[in-house]
Parts: structure tokens; C-alpha cells; sequence
């Protein structure tokens, strides 16, 4: 196996379209870096960063929620139903070497909140601002300003890793 | 199969006694109305809730994150090893009618926010303060000052569903 | 927590009369020992085995495959969906101290097999004759001839646990 | 999502010089045709699959029991750590279009029995013979003699499907 990381990306299926071109930019950053994008399958900020990997000639695996692969969006390498449901969410912490949230919602929070937990480094890009006791003992998650920032962190935690 | 009702009771492993005492008398009063507590079947405010509801002689489910049953809290009337890890707390907010949130901790926000992006009701006694976007479209989250709110939370949720 | 003992009762959903028969027995039985049954908590089989432990005052906990408590079978002292499809055998053969199969089913094969490969004893009443390659190194699955040599085997295997 | 097709190869990670021969040759086949190859990204016929595979420019993708990436054998392009044990199996079962049978074990028989539970198509190369009860209505499984004819029989699948 080679040395390539894996970059979950996390956001809402309903997604803004400066998320989506947030998303779709990151997604051929992180292809350019040679790493893997690992995300949810479906559409809004996950089919948006997965259409900016394989733009750029990188790998994208969707982990779907049901069990009909071509549920998938379009854009996606290696496309793997799980019947799983929402459960599937965690796969997708699991599998990653880092997440990047891009926007909020419920499930983008479930996600995040399971990286925090289970000590997978999370990158925020126009997330939820999450409440003072959360960030006791420091900050958990790198809230970045904009695309570079989000990218130089990213850069970063995995150097460190 | 009875009508009883299954409510969820999630919080830090690693809680302070006041969160103990609240869990062990939200147990005790979840068993008279004849519920069934379903938990992590860890310690903390797990093992509270569980001592109170047996306490009172009801009945607690865990749904325990390794293989190792004997690993439950001693409380447990049902210990079921899922060899799942975190992925565990997910089977706990499916289980439920209603999930309680006694607390705050990373763990718990992952619970409680599957439980709102599933369409499980949430009721919360000193749990983190959400950020407004959370809120938009009204309270997703039931927040209770004390103990005899929440449970009047709980009566209401389940007399509506 | 009780030294309570958990037997898992698997065996096809679509089951003839005397299956049923048997399992409703075995049922009332386990529950006269005192051991929660784990089953699917769906028909045929798992309907009879909960229906025999309930009748005798038994615990018996239904894993369901869907996310609709209400699917699961009426005997069912604790319903817990999963939303897992058949994954959620697994988490029925991973719950249990021994598996009790009776008749074949691919389903009950499935679980079966996973049984042996984790280490969990099975004791099989009206199961498929397996090959004699799969019965290398000595019998995995313990054929019982019938309901009071299945009971047997149970006690044995308890008892050496 | 292009049109590819994905075929999980499921066989004991203990296995013969003959059954890692013939693995890596159908890994090698299935890459030539353009398929995906999933499996448990572990060792013995797994590893000879992906060693194949990827020797011949394919796409091979492992779901990891663990949660260490590193665990996964070094011929996978995609390595998924998912933490489920044992139950990953049927994540490769439900992820595949077809599935082959290398050999004979009791986790491969857990996977083949969960495949023909869920209809998904089988084709085995030297796997165990069961017994005549389970080919009631019909052979379940495409018992294939040697390579040649397993190949042929996921093509003939695949056309169907």
C-alpha cells in the first residue's frame, strides 16, 4: 500500500453554492497532495468535492448510506453501499486521516463531534462556532478562516501524524 | 410486546456527582412510569441511571461497546456486547422513543446530534448550549433547568409520538 | 449485573409446525433456567422460541433488522431495532454465551458459521448436515438428535464456560 | 460513476500455495476486464487476490476489520479501516456485484451464506460442498471447477445482472 492519506470531507446535502465551490476546489487541492477523498456519496458538499478530486485526477470513495450503488453521485472512484443508513457517517471518521467540515448541519455535526471523540484530527471550514465548554482544554477543532487556511491546516496535521 | 416506551439516558462516562444524582433519580422515575432505560452500559452517568431505574425495579438495556459482556455496568438487566465501539452509541439513539442527555461531552453531542438528524426527540439537562444556526427552524433540542422539566419533557414527547 | 446466561435462538423466519413446536419448548425451557434468549425478533422460529419464554416468565430480547419497533414479534420482553438488515445477526451471535439453531436456513447458516469462526459454541437441532471438510479438527457444531440432547449440550457448554 | 463492476473475493487469509495461485491468476483476470476487486484486505487468498489485481493496473479496494490502516496488505489501492471485526465481511458481501469463493473456511462459508441469504450471485473454486438441503429449489451457488470456468461464470453474471 502506499504512503497516501485520506481526507474525509463532511458537509450537508443541501449545500450553498459558495460551499459547493468551496468544496469542489478542495477536492482538486487535496487530489494535487495525492490524497485520497473519503466521504458520504451523495450529493450537496459531498458530490462537490468529489467532482473536484476526479477533475484533477484523484481518488474518491463514497461509503452510501443504502444499498444501490448507483445511488452514488457521478463522480465518485470506487462507490460502496453499506445498507448501514446514517451509521455509515461513521465509517467515513473511521476510514479518514483527517476531516474537513465544510458548512453545518445536524449530520456534518454528528460527524465532527465522533472525530473529536475518537481523537481524528477535524478542520472546520464555515462550521457551526460550537460552544465555550466544548473547547475546554483547547481547541479540538481548527477553525479555518478560508480555503488556504483549511488547506495549510490540513498540511499540517498530517505532517505532524 | 407491551406498549413501554424505550428512552435513551446519554452522558459522559466521566461525570460529577451531581450529574450521578440527577441520572440515578431520572432512572428511578423513568422505571415507575414503566419505561425501558436503554444505555451505553458504561459508567458514569450511565451507571447512575442504571442503578437508579434498577433501583426501582426497571428494566435497563446496555448496548455495550466491546465484546466482553462482564465489562457492563452491575446494574444492567440486559447486557449486550456489540464489539461495535463508538458506532454502539448509534444502536443506543435507534433503540429510543426519546433520548436524555444528562450532560455534555463529545460523546453525547455526537449522540444527540444523530438523534436530531434521525428525527429522535432530544431532551437536555445541562447539556452543552448549541449555537444559534443549530436552532434556526425552532428547538430541535429541549432544554430543561432541572430534573422535573425534564421529565415533564419526556411525558409530553411520548404522550405526542 | 447477574451471572444471567444469554442462548441465541436462531432458525428460519418461514418454519414448519414442528419447528415451531420445538422451539416454543425450548423456549420455555431456557427461561425455567433462568437465561435470556436472544433472537431476531422477527417469526417463525424467533416468534415460537419468545413466545415459549415469555410463557415461563423469561427475558427475551429481539435484535430487529429494521428501524420499526413495532415489527418486531409480540413476545418480545425488550425490541431493539437496529436498522442493520441482516447484519443485525451478527450482533444476535455476538450477544450470546451459545447458539441454539433449529432447522436450516441460509440466513441461520450464515449465523452459524460466524458462530464457529468467533469462538461461540452452537448446538444444532434439525440443522443442515454440514461437509466433513467444515468438520476438520474435530466437531465444531454439536448435533443434537433431539429437544432434550439440545438441552443437554446447552447445560454442558454453560457449565465448561 | 462509470459503468465498472465490483466483485468481491472472499477465501480463508490461511491458505494453500495452489489457492494463493489461483487467487492472484482471478485477481489478474478481473483487473483485465476493468471490475473492481473487494475483499477483507487481509492476508492468504485475500492478499493474492490484491497482489493480481494490482499487478495488473486494477482497482483494489480492502475493508479493514481494524482500525489500522497499516493492517491491510501492501497491494491495496484503497484500504477502508472500519473497526466492525468480523462484520466487515458483510460489507464486502454488500458491496459487490458477484461474489467468488477461494477455498473453503468458516468465515468464507459465513460470507457465501449471507450472499445467497441477500441474492447475491456466488460462483466457488474449490469450496466445500453443502449439503443437499441447501440446493432445494436450485443450485444457490455456481460451483466452478477451475479458473477458467469460474471467469466464465461471473461473466455470464455479470451480463445478467
Amino acid at each position: 500500500m502506499s504512503a497516501r492519506r485520506y481526507v474525509a470531507v463532511v458537509g450537508p446535502s443541501s449545500s450553498t453554492a459558495e460551499q459547493d465551490e468551496t468544496a469542489e476546489r478542495l477536492g482538486g487541492e487535496l487530489a494535487r497532495r495525492g490524497h485520497v477523498v473519503v466521504c458520504g456519496g451523495g450529493g450537496g458538499v459531498m458530490a462537490a468535492v468529489s467532482r473536484g478530486s476526479a477533475g484533477a485526477g484523484g481518488l474518491v470513495v463514497g461509503l452510501l448510506p443504502g444499498l444501490d450503488r448507483t445511488e452514488g453521485n457521478p463522480h465518485l472512484t470506487v462507490a460502496i453501499p453499506t445498507g448501514l443508513g446514517e451509521l455509515r457517517n461513521w465509517l467515513v471518521v473511521r476510514a479518514a486521516d483527517v476531516v474537513v467540515a465544510v458548512g453545518g448541519s445536524w449530520g456534518t455535526l454528528s460527524e465532527v463531534a465522533l472525530a473529536v471523540r475518537t481523537g481524528v484530527p477535524v478542520v472546520a471550514l464555515g462550521f457551526w462556532n460550537l460552544p465555550d465548554e466544548a473547547a475546554a482544554g483547547g481547541p479540538a477543532i481548527r477553525q479555518a478562516p478560508d480555503l488556504d487556511a483549511a488547506l495549510a491546516a490540513v498540511d499540517r496535521v498530517l505532517a505532524d501524524a
